[in-house]
Order: C-alpha cells, then sequence, then structure tokens
C-alpha cells in the first residue's frame, strides 16, 4: 500500500473520488469517474468502487466514504446528525452498506432551527473536519453547485446555510435567453466585478438577473464578458447575504479556480481576511481524521 | 371582413398571435402559432404571417405588430423609445419593413436612468394602452416568462422593471435538482402560499430556493405541491421588491391562471387594491388605439 493506512471516497452527486490516504491524511493518489452517487441505485455501488479503487483494496485497507452515499435511496442511507456536530460525533456515527462491513459512511449534518430541520448536507462537513483552524470562531465557504456558508470551530461545524450558486449559474446559462451565445466564465475580470456590485447593491436578483441582457443590448456589456458577469451577480447574490457581516476569517476551500472567483468578491465587498483552502486537501485530511477517531 | 378594421400581430419570442380586430378594439376572431420571433430569420417573416392570417389580408386591411418582430435581427428593428412614453409617441414611431409599406410595427421602450438605458420592454407598451385607467398613478404588472412592472398613467408608461419569473421558474424546474419529480404548479395553494411567505420575508432567493429539496425531506412540503411551493418563492420574490408600498391600484394583465397566482400572492402581501385585466384583450385594444391615434 505505499504507506497508504486509508481509502477516502468522496462520492459527490456527479462525480466520484477515490483517493489513497497516508498518515497525517496526505493524498497519496487519487482517481476520479464520472458516475456520482446521483445516477446510482444501491446495488450498483460495490462494483463501480471496485472498478474505480482497481487494486487499491487488494490489502482489504479500512474505507471511509462521505457525500451523497448516505442519502435516501442511494447505497445505505445514514441519518442527518444535527448541527452543532463534532468530529466525534461524526465518528460515532458511522455505518455501514448490509453487505459491507468492513466500510463506513460518514453521516450528513441537517441544520436545526427551533427543533426544524433547515437545511442539509453532506460532505462537506467531511471538509470542514480536515481543516487546520485556529481556537475561535471561523466562517466556511464551500463554494459549488450547493455553496455552503458554514458557521465553524475548530472541529466542530456550528450551523450552515445552503446557496445554489453553481447550480443555477448552469440552469440560467442552459435554460434562458441569458445563456443564448454566452461563453465560459473566467476570461472577464471587470465583467465579474460589475455583477458582483450590481449584486450587492441591488436585493432584486430576478430582475438584477435581466440586466445581464439589459447590459448586453446597451453595449455595456461584451458577450464575451456574460458569463463572468452572470457569475458576478450569483456569487454576489450569495455574499449579499452575509455582507452585513465583514470582520472575521473566512476561509474558502474549494477547487483552485472557483476559490480565487470566491476571493475576489470578498473583497469587492469589503471582507478583511480571507483565506484559501485546497478543497481535494480538506476532504482526505477530514476522512482520516474522522478515520482516527472512530478508532479510539 | 366581417367588421374587422385592423389585423393586430402579438409577434412574442416563443408564440404568434394573430387577431382580428373591430371597431373599439374588439377581438372578433384569433389565431395562434408557436414560431415565435425568437426562431425566425428577417426573411421568415412575411410567409409565416401569410400563412397564419390566411384569408384575413384579402382585404389588404392595416397591420399592426407588436413584440419581437421589432427587436435588432428579427423582421425589422424598430428602435426603442425612452421612457416616459405615451400613445401618440408609440403612434409617431411606428415603422415598416422595407418590402411591407402597409405593415407597421410597434416600437418598444427602453427604461431610462441617469441617461442609461436600464430596461427593456416589447409587448407591454402596447397592453398598458389598451387598459381602461381612470385618472391617476397605477401599477401594471405584466405576469409572464419575463415579468413586467410598469408605473404608468392613461395612456403613458412612466417607467418599469423587468422580472426573470417564468423563464427562471422553467429553468429551474428543467435545470436542477429542484425539479425531479416535480409537476405542474396550479394543485396545491398552500404549498404556494408557503414559498410566496418564504420569499416574502428571506431575502436570500438563491438559498430559499434550496427550501424545495429540504421542506420535502423534511416531510413538511409533498412532492406534489413542489412546483407551487417553487412558483410561489419566485412570484413571491418578485413582489417582494414592492411590497415596501402596498398601497393604490395594481392591476394585473395577463392570463387567467397566473392573473389568479399573482393576485393571490399579492394578497399574502398585503397590496390592497388588485385588479384584473385580461391580457390578450388588452393588447387587441392597445393595437387598436395605437392604429387610431396613427390616423390623425
Amino acid at each position: 500500500m505505499d504507506g497508504a493506512v486509508l481509502i477516502g471516497v468522496d462520492w459527490g452527486t456527479s462525480n466520484l473520488r477515490v483517493l489513497r490516504i497516508g498518515e497525517g491524511g496526505a493524498i497519496l493518489d487519487a482517481r476520479s469517474d464520472p458516475r456520482g452517487a446521483g445516477g446510482l441505485v444501491p446495488e450498483a455501488f460495490p462494483a463501480v468502487l471496485a472498478e474505480v479503487a482497481d487494486g487499491w483494496l487488494d490489502s482489504a485497507p479500512p474505507i471511509l466514504v462521505c457525500g451523497m452515499a448516505g442519502a435516501r435511496g442511494r447505497w445505505r442511507e445514514v441519518a442527518y446528525l444535527p448541527t452543532p456536530a463534532t468530529l466525534v460525533d461524526l465518528a460515532d456515527a458511522l455505518a455501514s452498506p448490509a453487505d459491507r462491513p468492513e466500510l463506513k459512511i460518514v453521516p450528513g449534518l441537517k441544520a436545526m432551527a427551533g427543533g426544524r430541520m433547515i437545511d442539509v448536507m453532506r460532505g462537506e462537513e467531511t471538509q470542514v473536519m480536515g481543516l487546520d483552524l485556529e481556537p475561535g470562531n471561523h466562517r466556511i465557504v464551500a463554494p459549488g453547485t450547493h455553496s455552503k456558508w458554514i458557521a465553524a470551530r475548530p472541529g466542530q461545524v456550528v450551523g450552515y446555510r445552503t446557496f445554489m450558486t453553481g447550480e443555477l449559474f448552469a440552469a440560467i446559462r442552459k435554460g434562458t435567453i441569458l445563456g443564448t451565445g454566452m461563453g465560459e466564465p473566467g476570461v472577464d475580470e471587470s465583467a465579474f466585478a460589475d455583477g458582483v456590485d450590481r449584486a450587492l447593491t441591488d436585493p432584486a436578483l430576478t430582475s438584477a438577473l435581466f440586466s445581464v441582457r439589459v447590459e448586453t443590448l446597451a453595449d455595456r456589456l461584451h458577450p464575451d464578458g456574460a458569463a463572468d458577469y452572470l457569475s458576478g451577480l450569483l456569487i454576489g447574490a450569495e455574499i449579499a447575504a452575509h455582507s452585513h457581516d465583514t470582520h472575521g476569517p473566512v476561509t474558502l476551500v474549494g477547487a483552485d479556480a472557483l476559490n480565487a472567483r470566491y476571493a475576489t468578491a470578498l473583497k469587492i465587498a469589503g471582507f478583511s481576511d480571507v483565506r484559501l483552502a485546497d478543497g481535494a486537501a480538506a476532504v482526505a485530511c477530514g476522512l482520516w481524521r474522522i478515520h482516527q477517531a472512530s478508532l479510539r
């Protein structure tokens, strides 16, 4: 196993990542596959994992899975734990599919208010556990399809809120007039900043979105920058919900390009202490720490 | 012509309606066709109109067209007039395709602020002109794909703002996880009201949208009502941008079912004077009045 102590699995809705994890949570090797949990029936999971992890399971290493494999109707439903939840809470609630007792799945977390479940996550709780946070209160932002703003302390998720930023970007681009002729984001920083500004100052998002069209018709927005402007509008709308409190650390835990876009937008909004963390490394380290805690 | 004095054409992005219009703006007969202006090159318009209006054009009646036929790249671009704009302003700016001098197209309107174009409409200006408004200030809401909130006086559009409510509903339903298993709206009034309430009290729409999923997972929202809840969220978000001022008349000018949904949502938001007008009748009467004004 070349020093691997754990096989980690991050089974998202639309993507699967299998990791060979060494001491301390380091990623020794990684493989990706498009067979996300969202498209699999329960019986399909073992074969997909065996295929993607080909050769890595021969020595019967411990396997820890986070993400949507534990959702209802997927490999094995693992009930959401309520927030606040600690590393030990997660480790104590690991559960195995009936046919795979050596494999454990990390539970998701349900955010609670007034005794009611008000939000759900599966996967980001593991990322938070993999971060090296100094003592005190933190805000963690896991950007993506369903962005999460997470109130955290070291080893603890206090609460969180989901924003459908990435999925709305894709749906608006594909399914509305705004997407006509729209390219990819990442080419026009000025258009991105304009979109962020607009969202920070205009609370009526469903109207502000139409400005993608108006600004283009008015020749104030070049079609090549329209995707960046739209991205700025949606990321800006997410940040606007938090822009009443720009103090204290905000840690971005995503892929590099997405982290950079959010960092730019957070700075436009006046956030003073923006930190970057690698999302993939955080998942691996979180899986390793949860595994370690489960061995106590 | 059986009393028809005008052939009216309402050429929307995704739908075409041709009307035989009598004295006073009454609809004598109407035909619809799915060949909206959004999918036609300029050269295609004459033949489509001739086919749909088959027989109605034999006596060479006057023809007045509103909507997207006048947009850039369509039949003949007719420049937007700035708001405020009156019935006479529209009548004075009618323009014909080069090959059809007997046919006139109504210009759209551009909303202005600080000398800048901040919004665009094509078609709703004609609806407003077809309403019988008592003297004074009115708010007209034209619900639909791109809902318009229009400040108006009799025979005048003062200003307006677009909300992408209908198009976002379709794109979210088709292109996101929220649409999985979602049926049609119009079956669960309680879920619709819950969505409106949520949008009126939660300004973070991109997060509130995720509640479609959370409420379903928590068994507080039946999947059969999810489309109504989503509709309530989006209509509620549109109304929330205006809910600081619930006094004065608000006139809905759309199809009956959509008018009814908006009326319900406006009442939830505390609007005290909600009136209903038939959108199709308003287009016909508006075309007739603009035509009459053009004959002065």
